[in-house]
């Protein structure tokens, strides 16, 4: 019986399962840590990994691109399927945090450990398993023939480092990256069994408020009462920002907000179930909070929040100091929804600072300059159907849709630059402790994904033809 | 002409001046630092200089008190004056706060320089010139045929640490250090020209709150906008505790305060004038705030405070992190005036802070340890009397009367257990700078000060005669 491309790489991933497995394993073995610079010719040696499978699977262009303090870009191409065919953009990380045995690791965790299917290593799950789901896919499309797609790929060394370098790069080279659909590799279902389609991001912008009483710390016995406290000012500055359910009280923050539609409501309402699960089982919180006419995941995803991410003011060593400080600060992020206009959120906050500082201190506002949009994809793309159908083929269940809470800055410039057609494909599961101690990926997770890829990769051409 | 021993002591003062200052300025070469465990042998020498001395003059007692952990105590005492005679207990201390030359000292700290009649050392103010002026005023009186009063005299050498055994060490010792009247000597004046006699002080008592969301950091993409975020609710809380004129909110909180009587409004009316002066030359605050129906002075020394000494929760290094954190703390600390129960202020506090607390948080309530009421003192005993005229002819200028906003611990046990009369006699200017770097005493001001001591020892005899 004649195998048909697909059911020949699926054969392949099979018979190579163990190889496939033996090579995530050498990748987790290289600390590729972005945010310490020590761990720097470890990034290097993982895109020298990287570059050496890339060519020996078959890819017709590999290189590496570096410039003035990047940390190393990989990027490879195979072209193959000839300029009829759609090209698909895949983007990953191949970066880690950090891991110190000390916070809890089991086992080593640039020593990967096998127990009960999963494979414990720092990276694991986020995102080295995401690296090698895609070059194995490709290995396996290439060894039965070659993807009916183009394949250009993406491979960042410095996402957990804050991604400094791959704005610039796409912006400088999107005739190189230019593709019709870019898939960007990444994240965790809520369940093992349940797939997720993120149609939405949040954005986010971030912004830094001090306030000044005295000019220097006082003795809190010779000026207590006479001198307006900053910890005392600030604190009623942050409660006039939010009502008690969580509404931001910032006059037109919620200007441009997109309205959630019955629509998405239908389509989101399976992800509550999980989303509440998740949330009871890992915050420990006492109860759920936020704008009470939106169910959780609809505040997490659909709506915009404005953050205290840290506050700091005064004395915080252990017994007592009677100090009367001079400053308080807090640290914000807002996150964003689609349409809010991050520039217009950040004025607005600092026109409201402005206006409720008392004048017995003063204040200054700093805005942060890394500012992103929220964004949400279009669900009836050929590239966003054919996931979904991949995910339906490769794992037996289809997807469910929902918004994604957090920011992921390098979609806004893909989408503006490379393609607007975005797809997200996890292939982790939320238990799995990235960033955390004992990271690990699921085995079974990791092989669904290879066929997840392959079956993307051949859907997608097809959709792609009919769309076209 | 016969000299009265008055006129004899100062005659004495006048002849020994220079090697007066050369004794100060040895006191200052030893580095008492209290709250550096590396300073231990300096406190010691600086006690076992205060011990040869005190023999020298011809104190008839002269010891250190230990015990476990102490850093040592000085005592000393001269009953010559007789059984008819008051007795008289002054209290200094002779450690000293650290200096590092780098906070901005212009000379080394513990080489005293003098430059325009003032000597520049850490300890000069504070209060290593206080010390001086008791040991040379008495050593002057004793040359002359000793004073008409009773002496006891305690040296304490860990005030600057906490003053964690004196307490004990009175209560233990009462009938050694019972008085007639205790003068504890230490603080500044407003202005060089102008003595002050505080006759009240602040009490205090110190808590902490720590509000928890989540149990561990979140996410803030991942989760934020479903988890009330610890910062958030903590302001909130702390926005319920003062109105926007300072008055604390917290029920009860002001029950017992002793209302000020005209007629102290009238006495200390003279107060407000140099209190204004110090406060916009110091604080550097926009303006002045607080409950606005009470005087500058009367807010510090008269009216109780609940301020806020330190904050802190959640990301506090550069840059950003887009942390929902799972604590915040606040520290606290209460300054307190008669008739208020430090007990009952605490407990006021922690049930205010349980009722305040939303449900969707959780906050923790610790009082801390150290508790002190506010006191006055009677401004119409013989020693206040006698401390009014001795500055008035020491000084050439009659002392204004305020109530501290500080706190001074031991007062309480010495009102308790060896005399209720209680004098403050500073020789201090609020402009030397303790606690800061280039510390200094005017000169001026310490022999004065030895003459007004002078002064007080030979009125406070007569006018206790009189009055008993």
């Amino acid at each position: 019986m004649m195998l048909s491309p697909v059911e020949s790489a699926l054969a392949y991933a099979r018979e190579n399962a163990a190889r496939f497995r033996a090579q995530l394993v050498e990748l987790l073995r290289i600390p590729s840590i972005s945010t310490l610079p020590d761990h720097a010719a470890d990034v290097e040696r993982a895109a020298e990994w990287l570059i050496a499978d890339l060519r020996r699977i078959g890819m017709t262009r590999a290189e590496i691109f570096r410039a003035d303090g990047y940390l190393p870009l990989v990027y490879a191409e195979w072209l193959g399927a000839g300029e009829g065919a759609p090209t698909v953009l895949l983007y990953c990380h191949y970066d880690v945090q950090p891991a110190e045995i000390e916070a809890g690791w089991v086992t080593d965790p640039f020593d990967p450990v096998e127990r009960d299917g999963k494979l414990y290593a720092r990276g694991a799950v986020d995102s080295k398993s995401h690296v090698i789901i895609q070059l194995k896919a490709l290995e396996a499309l290439l060894a039965a023939g070659g993807p009916p797609v183009n394949i250009k790929l993406l491979f960042e060394g410095e996402e957990e480092s804050g991604s400094e370098h791959i704005f610039q790069f796409v912006r400088d080279n999107r005739d190189l990256l230019r593709a019709d659909a870019c898939v960007l590799s990444d994240g965790s279902f809520p369940d093992v069994n349940q797939p997720v389609l993120d149609y939405g991001l949040r954005g986010i912008v971030a912004m830094e408020i001090t306030v000044t009483g005295p000019t220097r710390d006082l003795h809190s016995g010779h000026y207590g009462g006479s001198v307006h406290n900053p910890i005392q000012a600030l604190s009623a500055m942050l409660a006039q920002m939010h009502d008690a359910d969580g509404r931001v009280l910032v006059p037109g923050f919620y200007d441009g907000v997109r309205p959630i539609t019955d629509e998405e409501r239908a389509v989101m309402a399976d992800y509550e179930r999980w989303v509440m699960d998740e949330w009871r089982s890992f915050t420990g919180a006492p109860q759920p909070w936020g704008e009470p006419e939106y169910r959780i995941h609809e505040r997490l995803g659909a709506r915009p929040t404005l953050e205290f991410n840290g506050i700091y003011g005064g004395f915080s060593g252990p017994g007592v100091k009677t100090v009367l400080p001079s400053k308080a600060t807090v640290k914000i992020t807002c996150r964003l929804v689609p349409d809010q206009d991050p520039d217009q959120v950040v004025e607005r906050v600092r026109d409201f600072v402005a206006q409720i500082t008392p004048p017995t201190v003063t204040s200054t506002f700093t805005p942060g300059s890394d500012r992103a949009s929220g964004v949400i994809f279009d669900r009836d793309t050929p590239a966003m159907r054919a996931a979904a159908e991949a995910y339906a083929r490769g794992w037996g269940a289809r997807p469910i849709y929902a918004r994604e809470g957090g920011s992921i800055p390098v979609v806004e410039v893909f989408q503006k630059y490379l393609s607007e057609s975005i797809v997200l494909m996890p292939f982790g599961y939320k238990g799995c402790g990235a960033h955390s101690a004992n990271e690990y990926v699921i085995l079974d997770m990791f092989h669904k994904g290879i066929d997840t890829m392959i079956y993307f990769h051949d859907v997608f051409a097809e959709a792609f033809a009919s769309a076209t």
